[in-house]
């Protein structure tokens, strides 16, 4: 940043500005006087504002409340934010007035100095093209700010987390897919259980992956409702009456995502329950994926002293002091994920139980951290999926030695000799380390051929079921 | 309770049981062994325990899995169940094993006590029904359990916590329609700002509830999934392949609900995401109610020193030393339940999140705080609106009072003299105690006659909108 | 409850109470008006709020606000109330006014009916001992509720919950010291790692426990800071001076607990941060015993194919379909207790960040939950102790096999041929399932004997320490 | 980055590795592997690293571990990574290995290549210094991360938020003495309630602060005990016994804070609850500040239509459409920091209740998470107090006219009359809008002369009690 200064007056008195940025005296004042962190809002954000003015300026102009003569510049400069060519002009912290009015300010005032020095006019003249009442015409950070933070938690959930999850999704399904042959031990509560295929574990993963892409779909009806055209409290005060409608047909057909009007501008704007909601549904993925990650370091421990069943991965990293210790990193890594989102999710809430009267004035907050849910969780997802779940391998010696001495084969008995029975075999076995044939034998209660034609582990996997959830 | 005790033998030894008790020997252990807390599984859960086993009595008589001499005993003894009769015979806690094994086992022990007792045979005979080879047919807790949470909540859902949001929302919705002619000044920032009507205030708040019970809907094909059948693991080992659709058409007769077979049974046994969806849902319209219990004490507050655009009902109920104080004491109910709802959402996050394997042992923690987040809710919300806001009444003489007060009428001249003049008009009128339309004058700005033309509260309202979100 | 009504006046009118019971007016409009849930105070508020009151009435006597003759009879009431002989005839819901005034003037009347009985008149008589002037004398619920939450806080921590922890750190750390000698493989990202002993593993959670406790007695010093005396709203408007002073003195000599006036009666009023500290010491309990029964599940898994190194104690339980199977039910009680008590410390925050002006009106749900937390995880503790730690067996066999087997005995070559020599040899031992010696031999970097001399599980778990954290 | 690479390799094979960079083949891998968010470790925390591997350098140097002529540069180049000089060959997300691992290893490299190049010798040529054998002589990420988060959180709180707090709380008191003779309404459940004085209500405020500090410093004992020592699983494998002692000595002397070797270092590396703690009592502040903030937007609600008896400073930030609105931006900000850390603390739990046997591997999140709130409460605070606190202005006019206007004066009467007939000269005075003596004397309970004598506001603030919480 240049040390020079040029002055800027906007209604509030005079404040000197770098003189190579574009923004104005609000964001000027903005930024000494909110010192707090380093968060900034990530481009995916700064590119919905760009879109969303570029958007206002074509609607205002069809409508005729903008001369075309000052919508063109606009749209021009409004572009260049959505194509990340001003992000550096962007310099507020999340940490700023709750309706992300000084966001929206900045946005003005850019465009309006872009604008108005595309049309020769030198930074800081505020004229033709003024910030308030051409670029935020017929707006207000109320409608503005909370239509942006849709638009954006719509594309990354749309754009990225959905198809991030449908990558994860097909390498747990190809897993499962692949591992339907190998019978193993399954297990409750941490102890031994009655058989089941590796392929049938991969597949229950698969199915929660898939629900979870279920769940973000089906909140997308109340995320596509944009509250623009409430402009200050919901009423639709100094703007067109066609505006909304006008405005998310553009943004509909930019993003190629089935935006329409809120038809209660005032509950879009007081509260953000659709986002309460998206942020929910993202805790809901996270608590799939940290099972994901827990049942992955569960049955890859070892290598010789754990469960043993998946070899995880040696990725090349290394402990700094154990030689050769290969860890299950990327489940760790996933996991702290999780820890994350479900963090995230308890601020989002806590920001939007507290939506006061006509204004929920904890936006930054939790659009920032939706955003930063939504992204870890693709990121995380993907990276699960390239550099585990495709190279994980089965352990197969080890699956066949667990499932031969599982002990809760016996649960085959039942309904040949009766639960009680099937207890005493189970219970003399565990005794007297005796295989269970041997116990059952001993007890009189089952010979030695009926006990190999009852006790299949092969039968005892899919009697009558076919591996399911394949999305 | 009686003092005299019977014996009971199982396959794990003998034990004494209070002689008039229906329980068995499983359940008495359980007694001792979990001496937790006093929470106990709401009678809505213990209904859904005697239908499920009803059901599964039918079912496998109908499947040839249970001669019909033993399935209608059995099935009369679950009417029982069902019916509430036997709720002193579930005297367990909570805090027990994760599967919720030992209110399955108390369920099989009672059920096969007073079938055999129908059958005149005495409590403790095991047979001729048998609490696990009969009553437990082809089941296992770790499929009965979560189809038992499943059937609770998507019945608790659906026949309490819809209508009761539908209660407040018809409440809310007859309030918004009937002062949607009473104009008042709207609150940005808490903040003075434009105006709006009281009724957009209540339409906001209405639209919020009617979202809530679509929230709850979208949740139900999820909820809807049963995984019957799973029996241990997920495998279906030891039931009739056609168990779980035979059972599901049966509970859904019975319930008026479409529940269906979960297509991955090891999904719904492994994991409770489809009950972390529901609870992140329930957390929603907890962070509803809170905006709607906040925004009615802070409109309501007064009567002399605060807002006081609401009148808050006399309730009868006083301070202890304040004489005559009138209090929103049903928006702190309110509030307080909310406070709960979004920790119960923590809990069961937090349970979820620690799925093991092929079984998720926090079954119990989950449905106990699922069904108390939407008894509670529900209880609120139809408290609410019966005792709050159909008692309410508008204090129309402050509300015209504050309206003509407010300096952000200044907002209309935006179109006309740009928003830069109107800027200095609202300051100027702040600084010296003066009505807009002065402050405008004596800034040469706006003559009174073009100030009575354009600042018109009336037409700052509806500038083309109607109310909107009347569901 | 009897169906005969007497019917009682108010300042507010009449109103028809249930004749056998004590409480009053202001109770039965309440009992109407708040149908919400089931929750109840617990016997130890309601204790609480006895000696509250009986510590009133003896202070405003000994400072002259209260003839004997009154204070005597208030007295005895109290007295009664804190013996739990009154429970019944405290029948209101938490879900109340946030202030905890209607539990407030239950007891009020119900003590006030009781002095008025024991001096000869029938109850709703309101004289001579009457429920505000008298029983309430010199006090507001706004100073008596946030007291009694104190004290019946203070009262559990102390004498429930830091015993419960002592018997559970007993059973851990004698544990630690039985089985210091057993040699094991340590554990890392849930991978084989360089040894350690059981014992150690032991002392590290019987470390965490006591920690715990020291975290409990830090917040005591707040924690033992009471309000009483700001009446209204802090200024201590119509008690006498001396009030707090004199309270304090006689609670503190009841409860042998260091109760002292809380210099600032505002924000002992205005705000529950107290509370909330407790609770987020809680949660750190919760957080420790939720490591504690994950780890005895993970080690006591098997008990032939997981780890196995513990033997879970049999303890009677068994699954529903498989037979003879044995599950880790105290953890798993122990770790849903855990997951309730890390939602209520979400509930009690939500609660405490909304504490508006001179009143924070969440009183009853923030108690109810530190309340249960506190009791769950006393139980909780205690049962672990007794039904888990005291009857755990370590695996012998199975220790010494995973150790044998370790390769990460690898790590003890570090200092003597370098961290990249000793990486190569732990690799081929894997990759070739060879023993480490073989493969140090064959790679030629160590000699047998050396290695024999280099790696001795015994001198690589005890290098100069010894066992610490006994407390 | 220059696009020019050198080739390096370790015991796991060669990569390319920037040419201008520091790190090594560890971080290089680490770097492809974790493509995961953007979140860094901030500068605090690497500086931490540095001031920790510096300390391990002399330690080991002084006990004759490490060669002095290897022990100088490996000093050295850790102060450089101390002073902030290296932050930019840290490039690793977060999102990688629990157990930090990788920011240890990426240390080791960056610190062996930089002391090497100090030696002569070329980048990547691990020696004479190796990045293991010497810079992590005697040490593993496991007890090396904890330390250095224990590290950096200690001076972030010792030196950044008990400092923020003490400004915030200096500014907060010195409003309540100069403000402490403006007597106004007190308010309870947001309703106007009996007086006091608005500098008892900042003196609660200022209160709360301090308390925070209180909480803060109660937590440094168990947060000043290091694990540094236990190296690979807590028994301190490979390194020397006094290591922990003579580190622990020099990092005490280094950052003036009282450093001490935990006496458990299974507990400080497999679990961390002293983080957890530590966020707890972060959680409590953020529910103070919450307060706060919320109590200021409330007081000054307005300018004309709320409670207004605060004056928010104009602080030259307007909104986008409403021309002239002041609003409590700093409360804003303020409070929206408070629910990121209440939703850090959720992160921090979920992550803390996670810790399996000897390695909780959520360490990099917890870290982060409890460091971002701390920053951004140091930082609010401050912000508050500069840009809030030392700009308000009380309202005299609003108070006096609320103070004149309030019913709730009628509490006085109470000791004179009694409650019942208090109650109904308050009612009678809402009712018909009369003042309370009007009302008094109309019922024939009160003179105007007793009235007058009785309900005195300047007496009802302070009966006996002087302002307190000063610290």
């Amino acid at each position: 940043m240049a040390d020079a200064t040029r002055t800027e007056t906007d209604s509030l008195g005079t404040i000197d500005i770098p003189a190579d940025r574009y923004w104005g005296p609000q964001t000027e004042r903005a930024r000494q006087l909110f010192r707090i962190g380093d968060q900034r809002f990530p481009p995916l954000l700064i590119r919905a504002v760009g879109l969303h003015k570029l958007a206002c300026a074509e609607a205002n102009a069809a409508l005729g409340e903008l001369p075309q003569e000052l919508a063109e510049p606009i749209r021009q400069a409004a572009q260049e934010v959505a194509d990340g060519k001003r992000d550096a002009d962007f310099p507020l912290p999340v940490w700023q007035t709750g309706s992300g009015t000084q966001t929206n300010m900045n946005a003005n005032e850019v465009i309006a100095n872009r604008a108005n020095e595309i049309l020769g006019q030198p930074l800081g003249s505020r004229k033709p093209v003024h910030p308030n009442d051409h670029v935020n015409r017929g707006q207000s950070s109320n409608d503005n700010f909370p239509t942006v933070m849709h638009i954006a938690a719509a594309e990354a959930v749309e754009g990225r987390l959905i198809p991030a999850l449908g990558r994860l999704h097909a390498a747990l399904w190809r897993r499962a897919e692949e591992w339907n042959d190998i019978i193993k031990v399954g297990r409750t509560h941490m102890m031994d259980a009655v058989p089941m295929t590796l392929g049938q574990e991969f597949g229950a993963w698969a199915r929660q992956v898939e629900l979870g892409q279920a769940r973000l779909r089906d909140t997308m009806p109340r995320l596509l409702l944009l509250p623009q055209g409430g402009t200050a409290v919901g009423t639709g005060l100094n703007r067109h009456p066609d505006l909304d409608t006008v405005f998310c047909r553009i943004v509909a057909e930019r993003t190629g995502l089935a935006f329409a009007p809120n038809p209660n501008k005032f509950e879009g704007m007081g509260a953000h329950d659709a986002l309460v909601e998206l942020s929910g549904q993202l805790n809901v993925i996270a608590v799939s994926l940290n099972k994901l990650g827990n049942d992955i370091r569960l049955l890859g421990s070892g290598p010789r002293s754990g469960i043993a069943e998946l070899i995880v991965p040696a990725d090349g990293l290394s402990s700094s002091i154990m030689p050769g210790k290969t860890n299950p990193t990327q489940a760790e890594a996933l996991t702290m994920v999780c820890a994350r989102v479900i963090g995230n999710n308890t601020t989002v809430t806590v920001a939007g139980a507290q939506s006061y009267l006509e204004l929920n004035v904890f936006k930054p907050v939790i659009i920032h951290a939706v955003l930063e849910s939504v992204s870890l969780l693709a990121d995380a997802a993907e990276s699960f999926a390239v550099n585990m779940v495709e190279k994980l391998a089965p352990n197969r010696e080890r699956i066949a030695q667990n499932l031969a001495n599982s002990l809760m084969l016996v649960t085959a008995l039942n309904p040949h000799i009766g639960y009680d029975k099937a207890v005493r075999i189970g219970k003399k076995a565990l005794a007297e380390n005796l295989t269970l044939k041997e116990a059952a034998a001993q007890l009189g209660y089952v010979t030695p051929e009926d006990f190999d034609r009852w006790v299949r582990p092969e039968e005892m996997v899919v009697p009558g079921m076919t591996l399911e959830g394949g999305g």
